[in-house]
């Protein structure tokens, strides 16, 4: 009965495979570099006790009633002072909470993308913006990258072909998957041809507070004079992601359409976790919070390429992340990433297979390798079973 | 730039009136029968303190991860047994989380619907889900009603008719808006002719547990021996709704196509207050606190209905809900509920006009009237108010 039932959306999903490796990370003896978890020791759980007594002892019944969709006042008046931070000037009541950067994803294709709707994207991009946008059947054109970014030419050039283009969906710091930072003068040439072509660009910014160098770039939204930057950004990063905070800030005329429908999505965001996270941020040092969670991450990166270039056999490429949680692996084209997942997951390694992170699909030869979320030992542990079997595979 | 950059549906989007009426709660001064606000002195704040302590003294960072979009086992047990004590024998695989009932329709809009599929719902039906199901851009057929729930003829000859239907969209219990009970009878007769039409039912039963007379009847799932009913349900009514969790129960291979659909929407429902849900159900007595929830309520009711039978003029018809939230009242024809309104609010009384919860508009002599979130003092006064109005209206 359910053929002809299901809307088409639903026929061809399948799984994303970043959250079925997740299930798996449970299992303590399986290295899974397939999630994008950020490392547990780093969440303040011990602050987070003492304020959810104050919170719920000085709100009282309101941290647990419903609530206007835009999100807690207090919050909007913190996320515009950290967006300041960057160069940004936002007014709180341009920031609209989401239930985690994902659902800011699923009300950008709610807002802009009709069947058929074309979405630039970088080839590779975030597996997981795929999906939230393909529930309204957009098409996909993916715009080149190198080292330092989306290419320009690549992009005009797609711009030049196309009618349908609604949005380019770019993540310009460490991006997932690549780990790649875009540089400065991508992103003032990036804002030019958005100008000149009249485009809108969504900005998703969950990883730029990692950075390894302390030498971020100004988010594209802190270039932006006409109002075409939709800001995306979370707290699953900086603070956790179990709590499902996140943000989209936009210009008043495009932040009305996304609180319209997350009205009709999910009313509202949790409202307890909402207030939690902005005394997190008034009561303790968030800076210093994230200059402890650096040192932790650089360390893993570190750690990953350290033993990348100890174990992996001649031929292979991959990216040296400046922050963020993701490092990217080219291997040569003869090598299936995916027949080398099922020969490591026999020996207890995951990764996620780069395909995946291709509109498109292809690129059968790479793949993303998470560093935030293991220990150095797990690391070392891992990468070495991966060259065993790349060395294996390669003799072949 | 923008008119042609948004999708459709963001074109033609209103606020919700029951959310934009929220927002005016906050003032003291108003009266509002307008949100569907539980009693806020009926949530357990004291207890929360508590089992915040506890969850992340025992779980650690763990409550504040990524987690999988299923949700959290324990609560998956607890809500199969919740579910069996109602007759619906259900396994704990067979749940999914959602954030709050609210992101249950818009999964359901995201697993059935294409543009210009047929839902089928009373008439009146619940607004937010119109608003929730709008963004994939089905039809509406609404299925006339009396007091004992939707009328079956009338589902006949509509199914007779369409042959593009997708679902049938029902709140069999203490509906919102006209608060009404569907009869026994009239469930059977509905599951027969699900069965003959092959028709999916989605029930959304978030008001069941706020039954006054005692006489609850079982749900459609209960009768449900072919997967043709997806049950939705929520924590917003019996713990409290600014946690924002819900849930989903239906068979495994519909179940399966709302978890991935789940995924791209938000990854997962926040972790920390499903685990607070659930401890608060294991320890505390949670059927006692229905119970006195209950009492409240229905003397807010009893209170309403009193001040209506006292205050109103002749010619005005309402319903006497024996559960829920709400009470629907019609107006004589020529009275418009809109102008009712706009007068209302210059004397602080604010509730939402009837014609909202008809798809397809109409009904201008209609409104809702919620009587859960106000104090039997504010509910006297305002329905005096309306009265008053009222009784000069009918003198014109």
């Amino acid at each position: 009965m359910l053929k002809d039932t299901f809307a088409r959306r639903a026929l061809t999903l399948k799984s994303s495979e970043v959250r079925e490796l997740l299930k798996l990370t449970d299992s303590e003896d399986i290295i899974s570099f397939g999630g994008g978890l950020p490392a547990e020791e780093t969440f303040p759980v011990e602050e987070m006790k003492i304020l959810c007594n104050e919170v719920l002892s000085e709100n009282g019944a309101k941290t647990m009633q419903y609530a206007v969709s835009e999100g807690y006042d207090e919050l909007h008046k913190i996320i515009a002072e950290l967006m300041g931070e960057k160069g940004i000037t936002v007014e709180p009541c341009d920031i609209l909470i989401t239930s985690g950067s994902q659902q800011g994803l699923d009300l950008t294709a709610k807002v802009f993308l009709d069947e058929g709707d074309v979405v630039l994207c970088e080839s590779p991009t975030y597996l997981s913006a795929i999906n939230a946008f393909n529930p309204c059947y957009p098409e996909y054109m993916e715009i080149e990258m190198d080292e330092e970014g989306l290419i320009i030419e690549d992009l005009k050039k797609k711009l030049n072909k196309n009618k349908n283009i609604k949005i380019l969906y770019t993540i310009p710091d460490y991006q997932n998957p690549t780990g790649r930072r875009m540089s400065l003068e991508r992103r003032k040439a990036l804002m030019d041809v958005a100008s000149n072509y009249d485009l809108i660009i969504v900005e998703d910014n969950p990883y730029s507070e990692l950075c390894f160098d302390g030498n971020n770039f100004p988010p594209l939204k802190s270039f932006d004079t006409e109002g075409r930057v939709i800001y995306l950004s979370t707290f699953s990063k900086t603070v956790c992601p179990g709590f499902r905070v996140g943000w989209v800030s936009a210009s008043k005329e495009i932040l009305k359409k996304y609180i319209l429908l997350k009205q009709g999505t999910d009313l509202h965001t949790n409202f307890f976790t909402q207030m939690l996270i902005a005394r997190y941020i008034e009561k303790y040092d968030i800076k210093a919070h994230i200059k402890d969670n650096i040192l932790i991450y650089k360390k893993r990166k570190d750690t990953m390429l350290d033993s990348i270039k100890r174990y992996f056999p001649e031929g292979i490429s991959y990216t040296d992340p400046q922050g963020g949680m993701f490092l990217w692996v080219t291997l040569p084209q003869m090598i299936s990433s995916r027949e080398l997942l099922v020969n490591a997951m026999k020996r207890g390694v995951a990764f996620v297979q780069g395909s995946a992170f291709y509109p498109g699909g292809g690129h059968e030869n790479t793949m993303r390798l998470n560093f935030s979320g293991l220990t150095e030992e797990k690391i070392t542990k891992g990468v070495k079973i991966l060259g065993e079997l790349l060395t294996e595979e390669l003799k072949k």
